[in-house]
């Protein structure tokens, strides 16, 4: 099953600066080879159900590794039966429509 | 690794009653026989993380086999190194605190 | 407008231990009058939409006084115009359908 | 007060195809003025925290119009007493850590 997710990992008790932990999530994204695009609260990512959670699941541990004591992530997926989904084809959709 | 989680699943072309497609989603949970309390906007879990997710993937496949061509969810993961979490444990802490 | 929402405000930069932040807001909550209730991974809450978002926006003044330099906070609203919503009135729908 | 919003706005029982309604929903935030910014799950939006809510309102006022009997939404909201934030700000950020 294909899914298009989106994934924010927020490390809790590492102090206030985000961004070094969220860019050491990044390269996890990159290193699994998954079609990923950054945005200002989380990052989209296509791929399968198994690799969307193996990537999170990676994250939690890099930050952990990090010195964050507590990892906070929310994951949203979403899965279709009627059609294939895609990262682009999702926001294309919508713009095409934008009056 | 143990996690605190908390998922809302919504089958998305299947009606505005979604009640009884949560309920459906419940029934998965109880029979992976997970620890859980229901909300008024999801789910707490408690389990593994390959139990949890499983649960949710579960709910996925349930709901499309009940008619909705489309379903999103959001799960939430808490994961701790300094401590064991429990669900319960967490309330308890807050309420503890509140004056 | 009447809502039930779900909120979790995350201080970051104010340490691992946020039960004692969460406990503020619950506070904010208390005061503000509204029903909610306590979950593992947030609050849920009952009232009018400015009602609701006028503790939210309180909470964040909250944290950032005790110290916190960012907080993050995830609001989820319900709205519906075939039918009144009540905190309870959802989870008891859903707990009557489970077989 | 300045902040970096992330909404994601779901109508519940108007059909399977939401970018449509997704559509009418980022014709609000244009109308509104507000820096944005749509992804896969969700837009970005920068402004105040009262323009970010009128406009989340707004949306949902605009989806009930359209036919949805609900209207189902998730914000996300971070604010900061540090620094000024932006939405491209944020984003940077991380892209310059990126190994």
């Amino acid at each position: 099953m294909r899914v298009v997710a989106d994934i924010n990992v927020t490390p809790i008790g590492a102090g206030a600066s985000l961004s070094s932990h969220i860019a050491a999530c990044e390269e996890v994204i990159e290193e699994a080879g998954l079609k990923y695009r950054l945005h200002a609260h989380g990052t989209n990512l296509e791929g399968s159900w198994e690799e969307v959670m193996q990537v999170v699941r990676r994250c939690h541990d890099v930050l952990h590794e990090r010195g964050a004591p507590r990892v906070d992530s929310t994951i949203r997926i979403a899965t279709a039966t009627d059609k294939d989904q895609s990262l682009e084809g999702r926001i294309d959709k919508v713009e095409r429509k934008i009056g």
